[in-house]
């Protein structure tokens, strides 16, 4: 039997009791028991659903206090970040059991006959939606409660009528286990099988592949890195029936700022923005595109003096300190020159600041590779027509994010390149907090994203577990046979 | 530079003139000239936009006896049903033109700021949606205009504000070359570039592989067979910026008929459907699954029988022809037993049905091969619950028939079978003819469909080419700017 190891951010060792990787065995035997489940879970109602979500919220906040110590230990994100991010779970269960009591799930589009000969004239047709079936989902390091066993892939898809089978992150196995074990006291509590919610767990790129492969997973959502996520998402393609794939690759987040919105308080808020949660965040802006104006070496300045008095916690493993070193020695070997570079501590990997001018940015591939930690890159813009070349360059991003853009043609051409490139793009403030809402959209072209037409946050992030179906001159029965 | 042939069905003879394939050059010469119309469409209101495809109905309904004609020559489908299929076009053009008009391509997510902190607090945010950009149209041979040059995927694709470069199908380069002038007429007339309806053609994979490799394609759609779709859907996973690939790749299309159902007017009906269009149709029913009752051995006689009298046209290309007779020699090869199997003349395929156990037909995955052409197979079940695992074996669909279903446990559990695999589940009628509607859903799980979550017919169908964008705390005139 495998085993691995929890690793302590604060301490930077590995020193906690073995876990025991899932077995093939055991892949199969979660994954059987979540399909056991699928057929009544699809056809359970809004309010049933509603009702697990609910439950499952309240058991987040009940063990509240056990949940975020843990987490801690695990992460060490800190308590109070740690806190809001358990509410932000909640919230967002609590969201989706609401879609589900309105009827979300089962929206359909009605389409009476109309008499006459095609193509005008046709049969009474009805469009709503099935859950796709039973959902892997790979939790991530970065968000133990959010983006892990109970966040918003497993809400969303539970709220679709779909059974999920977890592979948790090896980051925070102690937590996976508690927030699973009291997923499945609720599901017992309400008669649902324990097997809606299963888990997995290994360090090992095994088990994850041998859950994607597995032929009664019908689709897999992902958050995480682009060598993890596209390895998973070419073995999705290559099963006998490929499955539909939604995996949140990180980006690179441009931010670029016009010489009038080159303020005190925007370089100060960047620099919190670069090294919330260590940098450690898909929309960390790891990009700092700059206009040239009277103020911009002034702005630079302030830049890297509030980032150089930031003092962000340990990153969360060991591996993710050494992607963050070779990924600033990366940018420092392709042309890029250090602004603000603080002496690491044992244990925390400080901020780093760098410059480069827009043409050597667009001609280094290497410069626009995601570094994942408390780091960004400033890229002077000759103008609009170069910053906008920056843009294209980087490709998909889950975010862009304008500062000073003015309406007149220069400001409509960034308008259109930042949507052609981004998910979300933001005319104020900073692109990390990803709010839970109806119009979210927290997704964006390749790589940002294996599938840039959904997201992975807000309401839409439910339309991922379902697919259309068409009843033509369906007898009345057959509506009174399907849940709402 | 490499040249390819017409084939005429009703001589079975590639006496055409020479047809030149396009080379990488005019291929890439395509797509530059669509994407540097890109911008421009993508910002067209929605009256431009329904402007053009109203001009395009026209055009074709103007254009109709030369066009008839020609698709005639190239086809052999006949001048009724080609007319038929024109005015399909004509009505599928002017229903995404008042999409268009109704503001379908721009419907947003509103969603105002919330006070407060966050989780439930949040900036006003805005999800709306841009098209994807420069489309790959990938034309099917038999429907050589309701999915072809104006078909189904131009119209959608248009109408979401993308550019398109088709790839003509080498069954009718003709009419695709007539169709495609008649294009450019009208997008010379209305003032548009002339690049955004391209046109490459060819009768080598190269071709259509050249096509969906080229950098600024940003989507493809394709109907036709599953190894040319499978082909083309891995070389789009497979390029540096993997792009969505929407195919639709044809279906068994299996028919349940309990007892009380079998009927002499619905072994009519099925003969015909069988038949039309010379069993062309990626909806033909492939599988009569029937439930054994006192007039099954009636109801199989009189469908042989209205099937032996039924005259189909020739099929469209040797190949197929070839396909058709290699298929139904592989379903007696692997245990189905004839029925009806009249002699071929030089020029058609006459009809051929066969019949298996269900017990066989589950064992033998050739019997669930697609079989293109007038054919079908009784498959014979010894209950509602055989007749499902017969569907689940099927696997995807894009369409699913039942007759005689009833309000009981087993209607109910046939019922969800049915909507498990297939993209429209009908209780009534045959599945050919797939009316363009508000609720049609012309898709289905793998291997129907590469993106089961899509349709390529209906209204939905404009959705593929659309990406969603959340603005956040967007300046008003931001909305000025979009188009409406």
């Amino acid at each position: 039997m495998t085993h691995f190891y929890a690793y302590n951010p604060r301490s930077a060792t590995a020193e906690s009791e073995p876990y025991a990787e899932s077995s093939e065995a055991e892949i199969d035997a979660a994954v059987r028991a979540a399909t056991a489940a699928a057929a009544a879970w699809a056809s359970a109602g809004g309010t049933a659903r509603a009702a697990l979500l609910e439950c499952l919220a309240r058991a987040l906040e009940t063990s509240r206090e056990e949940l975020v110590s843990l987490a801690d230990r695990e992460t060490a994100l800190g308590v109070q970040r740690l806190n809001g991010e358990l509410d932000r779970t909640a919230f967002q269960l609590r969201r989706f059991a609401s879609l589900c009591r309105a009827g979300g799930p089962f929206e359909a589009v009605d389409d009476p006959a109309v008499g006459g000969a095609p193509p005008a004239g046709h049969p009474p047709m009805r469009r709503l939606r099935v859950p796709l079936g039973t959902v892997a989902m790979y939790a991530a390091s970065n968000f133990p409660f959010a983006f892990s066993v109970l966040g918003g892939d497993t809400a969303s898809a539970l709220a679709a009528g779909c059974p999920v089978v977890i592979k948790a992150h090896p980051g925070h196995p102690a937590l996976s286990r508690r927030t699973w074990a009291l997923a499945q006291s609720v599901l017992a509590e309400l008669g649902l099988s324990t097997g809606l919610i299963g888990l997995v767990q290994g360090s090992s790129p095994a088990v994850g592949l041998a859950l994607v492969r597995h032929p009664a997973i019908a689709a897999a959502a992902f958050t995480g890195s682009t060598r993890g996520g596209v390895a998973l998402w070419k073995e999705a393609q290559a099963r006998p029936v490929p499955i539909p794939f939604f995996g949140e690759l990180g980006a690179i987040n441009p931010v670029l700022v016009w010489p009038a919105a080159q303020t005190d308080e925007l370089a100060d808020a960047l620099a919190a923005s670069i090294t919330l949660g260590c940098g450690q965040f898909c929309t960390k802006p790891g990009v700092i595109v700059l206009l040239q104006g009277a103020d911009t070496a002034a702005f630079v300045a302030r830049l890297g003096t509030a980032l150089a008095q930031q003092q962000p916690h340990p990153m969360l493993t060991a591996g993710m300190r050494e992607a963050f070193v070779a990924g600033v020695k990366r940018q420092l070997a392709h042309g890029a020159k250090t602004l603000v570079q603080e002496a690491d501590t044992a244990q925390a990997r400080r901020p780093f600041l760098a410059e480069v001018p827009a043409a050597t940015f667009i001609a280094e591939p290497e410069l626009r590779e995601e570094v994942f930690g408390p780091s960004s890159l400033v890229v002077h813009a000759g103008g609009a027509a170069e910053a906008a070349d920056a843009l294209r360059a980087l490709g998909g991003s889950l975010t862009v994010t304008l500062h000073g853009l003015t309406d007149d043609a220069e400001g409509r051409a960034t308008l259109q390149a930042a949507m052609a490139v981004a998910g979300r793009v933001l005319f104020a403030g900073v692109p990390t907090g990803v709010a839970v809402t109806a119009a979210q959209q927290h997704g964006g072209p390749w790589p940002a994203t294996t599938a840039p037409q959904t997201t992975s946050v807000g309401d839409a992030a439910l339309e991922r577990f379902l697919r259309p179906v068409c009843l033509q001159d369906a007898p009345d029965w057959v509506w009174r046979a399907l849940p709402t």
